[in-house]
């Protein structure tokens, strides 16, 4: 129950509960980007597709293609890192934030603009 | 900016995102609920099937079918309010997380009578 | 329980924590003001000296006289509506945020400006 | 901007906001608990007095008496491991959460109670 009190919420952007759809991600695709959110402020920045899969209706395979999509549709980058001889891949949601920003941008202007015309 | 700041996240229970998936539901159910959560949070505890779909990438009838099931298999109710003669209805989660809260009690339990049989 | 998983978080700006000594607020005035983030979203725009010193160390009356101090050294405003021949007053904490937000401009400029020359 | 989309908010526990005076904290020892938090949560489990001096009203000397003192009082624990002949030492707020929860459970029991004699 402390655990609960003090790890219990994860706290995600409105905007993208608010604009997902608009920007062309299905309630699917949604989901994902908010359990590789999860695992990216828990420390694991890459999660593989069976982790993904241990969370949601879609079996490894699934998850597979649906990660090979928003890296294809520019929603997800893999960014690797090399440390000395070690090399390291992590998930960055970026791209998706910043196409998130312009929607939320472009319809503020447009709504100051409808304001003034008023 | 400051709206981003100060009104951007939403705190919403890790649980969830952990076990819809164990207790039966889809990305696009869990993706509704995520939705009607947010409206709660934010004063309107009863929204509209239209209200949902243009935040979804589903239409109001098929919002409408969505909120229909999740009623139907007990993880939404309807709560109707009188006062005076004015009736007024909200929805409720309370069926959806004491479901996940069963869960999430069952799976320590087992975990912990694991710990102790090793 | 449930309402712990629910309701059990508040999401802050981080900035706050970050800031507020920069900014010249000291810990009782912080937590005020925390206090009084927390009323808003909870929809009590204008919680009395005597809601905050429910839940504050200090008593109503010096809750009054902090609250006085934040308004005259601008970190807080005092709104009022008229709705019909009802007034009402709330608080905003906007010049708090103005005056975090300029404070984080400058010195992600001035980072800026030093990776340059660097 | 979208660092203060996907990164500006902290989840904290309201009860900790509610009821830290009740247990006998006054608002810096609270901010200091807030900021310990805040470090654990982004993977700094043991900030120095240096650190939360740089966020705080109040100097590294300073900040280390409330760091004894919090933990003299029961609310603050320092956590020791050995990972093979390296030791490190991490703060733990478990002690806290425990009394917050004690103080919860019981103001709900008393609650209980005066609505049954009712």
């Amino acid at each position: 129950m402390i655990e609960m009190m003090t790890d219990g919420a994860l706290a995600i952007p409105k905007l993208l509960l608010d604009s997902y759809a608009e920007i062309g991600l299905d309630e699917a695709q949604c989901m994902m980007i908010l359990q590789i959110f999860k695992y990216i402020k828990e420390g694991n920045a890459f999660p593989t597709p069976n982790e993904l899969a241990g969370k949601m209706s879609c079996d490894a395979s699934q998850c597979s293609n649906h990660l090979r999509e928003l890296v294809q549709r520019g929603f997800l980058d893999i960014v690797q890192e090399k440390d000395g001889s070690v090399y390291s891949e992590s998930y960055s949601l970026e791209p998706l934030w910043n196409r998130l920003m312009s929607v939320h941008m472009l319809s503020r202007t447009q709504h100051q603009k409808i304001e003034q015309e008023d």
